[in-house]
């Protein structure tokens, strides 16, 4: 009896539907990789509107119209669903046994078990293959990253050209259509957004925030952006052809940063470095973020929560990034083996309610003995 | 022994968990809704880096830190994950039947089912009751909308102020700063989407698709547009702040359309207005959708596969738009019963490999006694 990998979803945001069929379609279809000895052939089955575009869009091996599987069974006297049509393709190849993403749907997953299907779920990706980018992947990564990174310079060149009134607001530049006028979060991620997306690019929940917001590191910010406060910009936009994301982060202050500030700036900037410096195959990732973390210790800067909220350093140092912005490996304290070709994130930060947050990230290929720095970015806190 | 509902997933693209919760989160967290009586109380397990947020801008009734349960899962000798965790929060309280979406991970309710946990997944959504909006939602619709038709504007202004080539191509406008170059479908999407990114709208994989790429319903379109040929914009954005999304449709040509496209653009519009017409609470969109089938076949547009590839109409009439761009209720053959403020698109269309594709899309609010459309936007094939 042969075995087969079978998903059922769409590929916008499920990434391995995106890795095996290299197609975007916003509902849920159905691919079965039949495997034989060796190898494995993937077969995808798709509604009459996405079957046409699929033949000569997608990687999949056939390329088949759904409605078929539908017929077959309805034939068995099966209720009508995505699971009934691939059990139906499935019988008719000989297959009982399945293995599906770890995040595959429980109802289609019952409905097969009810059919008499063996239903297992990978541990995590249906293709753990996928935390080791091929250097095509790369060049994506790459594009993404530098788009990004573009776009950063647009939002430091324009606080850079902003003033400060005399309420301690920073305010559009005097050459600007709005001069004078407050400049809010808002603002500033029109400023980026609107480049990302001229270049293909996606960008969604960038985040501006600025003074206390910036204490909250997802916080996407609103309003207002004061002078000789912390401003986090974190950008991660989708490049639009192909699924591959760009993150990168920078902590600017318009005017002059407190000494405290400038300390703890200090020390994310050296937390950072320390990161990147111990990037390389080889390495366990929890040894990263604890060298870090000790840094931090070190330097007076303590984690646990305060005045019941999280303060100092309360998430990972890093993260996979490919098709979703977020995958392994991780870079935390359960630790991950790092190996050539992962691409991860180094974004320490530290983040205390009365003073603001800081976060400098980078986007890096793991190579042999050491790694390639994608954001390529300067960081500088103060601008003017 | 209580019974409770269970979700644990991300919110950026997990309606369900973006409906319950409020709050933008993008990689997976724990809800639980504890039920006593008639009341359901929910409660979230969120990590350190995101608790103190959803503390503020959730619309949870209670917000834990994960970690805590994390814990009491590992003195129970559990592995750690999110449905150990889960599983630590529902001992606590007492519950060993949980109901979760149809889309619960897999995995997720196989440790549970191994803990000893009975888990049950809905028929979909689980929660049934999104189908019908609230007020209050409808106004974030009908700001979706509006949005998403000032965009369509920008396009069809933009493209009747170009010009036509001796290739027979549109170029930009002498008073552009790239006159004379060719449009593509490219430069179009770009006059879209910086306009709605600007406006707070995340767009993504927006239509404009020419010629034959117009032939293929999910085509997003690309190079160079010819005049005399249809152009489908199809512009999808979702509302960064709410996640709630418009949608519509709309087939232009540049110069002069063949008497063959004009019937076929005639026959769609229609098709769209009977379809308009029909929708009020009690009718069944089946019938909507087989009246539109009925025109398109008596004006001698057939469906079917012709040279290998799908013709005519052969996707659903529309579909409803919420915190999901596709969700209930679907307005097709397969039929569903319309209820007052329900909002659904309807949006018929034609497709022919050698004559392109006409597709017109919009967005409505179920009433008693007809409908309120939101798109409310004129229908014109020919610019200039």
């Amino acid at each position: 009896m042969s075995t087969a990998k079978l998903l059922i979803s769409g590929s916008e945001h499920f990434a391995d539907m995106l890795y095996v069929s290299g197609l975007f379609v916003p509902d849920a279809f159905i691919v079965v990789g039949l495997e034989h000895e060796n190898n494995i052939a993937w077969h995808g089955l798709l509604s009459p509107l996405e079957v046409d575009r699929a033949k000569v869009q997608s990687k999949l091996d056939e390329v088949h119209l759904d409605t078929v599987w539908h017929d077959k069974a309805k034939n068995n006297g099966w209720q009508r669903s995505l699971s009934t049509a691939a059990a139906a393709f499935l019988q008719a190849h000989g297959v009982k046994n399945v293995t599906v993403p770890a995040d595959f749907p429980f109802l289609y997953a019952r409905e097969l078990i009810t059919l008499g299907f063996e239903v297992s779920p990978s541990p995590a990706s249906l293709f753990p293959e996928r935390v080791i980018k091929s250097e095509d992947e790369i060049i994506r990564l790459t594009h993404a990253e530098k788009l990004t990174a573009q776009s950063m310079l647009k939002a430091e060149t324009f606080i850079a050209a902003c003033g400060i009134n005399n309420d301690g607001l920073v305010i559009f530049p005097s050459e600007h259509e709005r001069a004078g006028e407050v400049v809010t979060s808002e603002a500033i991620r029109a400023v980026i957004e609107t480049f990302l997306i001229g270049q293909g690019a996606v960008p969604s929940h960038t985040i501006v925030a600025c003074g206390s917001q910036s204490a909250d590191p997802h916080d996407m910010g609103s309003g207002n952006i004061s002078a000789h406060q912390p401003i986090i910009i974190d950008i991660f936009p989708r490049l639009v052809a192909s699924g591959y994301w760009g993150d990168m982060t920078r902590t600017y202050v318009k005017g002059k940063a407190s000494e405290t500030l400038n300390h703890m700036y200090q020390t994310v900037f050296e937390g950072q470095s320390m990161g990147l410096d111990m990037v390389q195959a080889g390495v366990d990732t929890a040894n990263i973020h604890n060298s870090i973390t000790a840094h931090f210790d070190k330097q007076g800067f303590k984690t646990g929560i305060a005045n019941g909220k999280q303060g100092g350093f309360f998430h990972g140092t890093g993260h996979g990034v490919g098709l979703d912005i977020h995958e392994n490996p991780r870079v935390s304290s359960n630790g991950a083996i790092l190996e050539q070709r992962m691409v991860i994130t180094i974004e320490p930060g530290l983040y205390y309610a009365d003073i603001g947050g800081v976060r400098l990230e980078d986007l890096v290929v793991v190579r042999e003995n050491g790694c390639d720095n994608l954001t390529n970015f300067h960081r500088t806190l103060e601008l003017e």
